[in-house]
């Protein structure tokens, strides 16, 4: 199947930054629009129908991740997920022991995480950024020495990375953390409904779900929020979502992500077995077929739809506008950080040097990708690399060579 | 044309509460589920297509108010537009100048406002709710008491109240609050796409505005922020809407909402004279035919599609049901309050008597509502109505005869 229907549009390797709404899923959402339109809150018919609606979809995304429906708060999005985690959290535990005023994450966490970590540092908080390995790992050793038992609020560490895709020993980070008193969230927008997650196995309080990664509606994502755990709301209002997330419920949004997360439930092994082997052989063409390439992060402990390449002697910025212009949708890494054109904080924290971090480029694989895309993609990524490096003006030769 | 494409549907007589979405509404968002589902922020073709398609729809929202393009923040909905507008103020505007510690809002105002304010309180501010006539009406003279000058940071003040319609002098409260030194916001929630409304001419600084109640989808809304407003973000991460509301844009409800406030702007004129026709149509003949019945609120400063009751001698809650189970989709008030089953506080606030209060009704007109509805609903209304007297425990009659 073919994300565009047509060969003459472009193949779709940003997967990773944003996903086809699946037909399927599209079929399940249209109804909200037109028939049960109802505001949740309403005592009639039309309200019952939608606020059914909503409980149904909290199922499937609980279902999904092996916790309780009232576990579940639904959001409008990972970033606001992350968001009211952190800050939910860090402020509440602050106010209720003021000695509790340290909270960690890494140094590659995603910006809606490290963004609500550096607001918190100007309302006084004490931040940590766990380092990294050259594979973006993070080592237990280094939460170990950067956790302060009974000051350490909130530790919270991504599932999985973005950009290069690193999984992070989460069960273990969370051990850790609650061995000294803290407590655990993870951002797991980039492995929820990719690998099989269960929030009891790995013993985190929080965790942040996303629609949009998943083949979902975007405006929608979800937080489990551990059974008994109190989180201040960062969204005041008519009180929805047990008080936590207040405002008219995205009915479609969230019956959308509901259903996006039932079929993801349904084709996880299927799904990753199939999209690592179309990973697998992406890279093994690309590194086989394109001179002066790297595969960045080839960990086994990665997720299984990103592959991260260095081209040296390339621009990454003008690698992604030249596969656009012959029809490869592509990123050099996050499309959040994309907008401030500022080198990507995962790579610089991973200690690469400016010859590999500008030569970057990260292809994610989506559900609907198939091999003749990977084919025709990468001889046009074979060409395009050819001819930027003929009107470089970087060095040819890995960083190794400069 | 019908609401619900056949006489054996409910008429949905609720759209305070909730809207169905409109089919050239419809149509717009689609091609944003299965085709142009990029990241907004990233830098291929998928991306530039969604980017543009919120530049058009933040064209038309902006038009719809008379407000400059980069002066609209899309959020996830009003209740979030009011948390940004009165949190991202009021602590920035304390931060700056400690004095400035007083905030002042209306007893009549959106939940979401009020819960705003006492998070706001319970972080030291100095909260003022001002009183309301009878008639839901704030006076001036009651701002120009409370307003502290040189020390009040924040006034926000409804435009339209969502369960009696009473419309605020917004112009002249914005002037005073100014006058006073302070900032001005209105929740123009229930007014956006239903008055003439152009936020240079009210002079407000901060405006919310929601997507679901101008039979848009569900799950967007928008600040409009006066240009050089300084405003703190509530959610933080990938920087998007100017850093002031980062994740990814929830972009089909984006291109919905945007689709709507069009339609909105040419229908204006033409949209509110029906309804108000439509609306006086069945106030008349309520009054008329079912006894012992009022009129809440019946002052000339109300929005044209609310039409509030009080049946005495009966329950609200029953007669929601009884409606609901003859046909008809209406409220007691707003949805949100609904869910905690708490007495009205816009009607408390407008001293309503318990008997007042318990007998309550609103009716909400949307622009799909036909004279058949009308005429069909004030039977079943009468007839509900009667019914539930026979088995009522109150006693019959108006407040003024108990």
């Amino acid at each position: 199947m073919s994300t565009s229907g047509g060969t003459s549009l472009p193949i779709y390797l940003d997967n990773a930054a944003s996903t086809p709404i699946l037909d399927e899923v599209i079929r399940e959402m249209l109804p909200y629009f037109k028939e049960y339109y109802g505001n949740p809150s309403s005592l009639h018919r039309f309200g019952r129908v939608t606020m059914r609606a909503i409980e149904c979809a909290r199922a499937r995304v609980s279902s999904l991740i092996g916790c309780k429906l009232h576990e579940i708060i639904f959001t409008s999005g990972g970033t606001e997920a992350n968001n009211l985690a952190i800050k939910g959290i860090a402020e509440l535990v602050r106010k209720l022991n003021p000695k509790k005023n340290c909270i960690i994450t890494s140094a590659i966490d995603h910006e809606s995480v490290l963004e609500a970590f550096r607001d918190l540092e100007k309302k006084g908080f004490d931040v940590s950024y766990l380092p990294v390995t050259r594979e973006a790992q993070i080592e237990t050793a280094a939460l170990k020495r950067a956790i302060i038992g009974d000051r350490t609020a909130l530790v919270s560490i991504m599932f999985s990375n973005n950009e290069v895709g690193t999984i992070q020993p989460i069960r273990e980070l969370a051990t850790i953390t609650h061995q000294k008193g803290g407590l655990f969230h993870t951002d797991a927008v980039q492995a929820v409904g990719k690998i099989p997650i269960d929030v009891k196995h790995l013993g985190v309080d929080l965790l942040s779900a996303s629609s949009h990664k998943i083949n979902g509606p975007k405006g929608v994502g979800a937080l489990y929020k551990r059974e008994g755990l109190k989180l201040a709301a960062i969204i005041h209002g008519g009180g929805q979502e047990s008080t936590l997330r207040s405002g008219t419920e995205n009915v479609h949004g969230i019956v959308g992500f509901g259903k996006a997360c039932e079929i993801a439930a349904q084709r996880l092994v299927t799904s990753e077995t199939e999209i690592r082997a179309l990973r697998d052989y992406l890279i093994d063409r690309v590194l086989y077929e394109i001179p002066n390439s790297r595969l960045n992060c080839s960990t086994q402990k990665r997720i299984a739809n990103i592959a991260h390449f260095t081209f040296f002697g390339v621009n990454g910025e003008d690698l992604i506008i030249k596969l656009d212009e012959l029809g490869i949708a592509a990123s050099t890494g996050s499309a959040c950080s994309l907008r401030h054109r500022r080198p990507s904080h995962v790579l610089k924290a991973m200690g690469f040097s400016y010859a590999e971090l500008t030569g970057s480029l990260r292809l994610s694989i989506g559900i609907l990708n198939t091999k003749q895309e990977i084919d025709q993609a990468v001889s046009i990524l074979s060409q395009a690399v050819e001819e930027l490096r003929k009107i470089s003006p970087f060095e040819l030769g890995t960083d190794e060579q400069n």
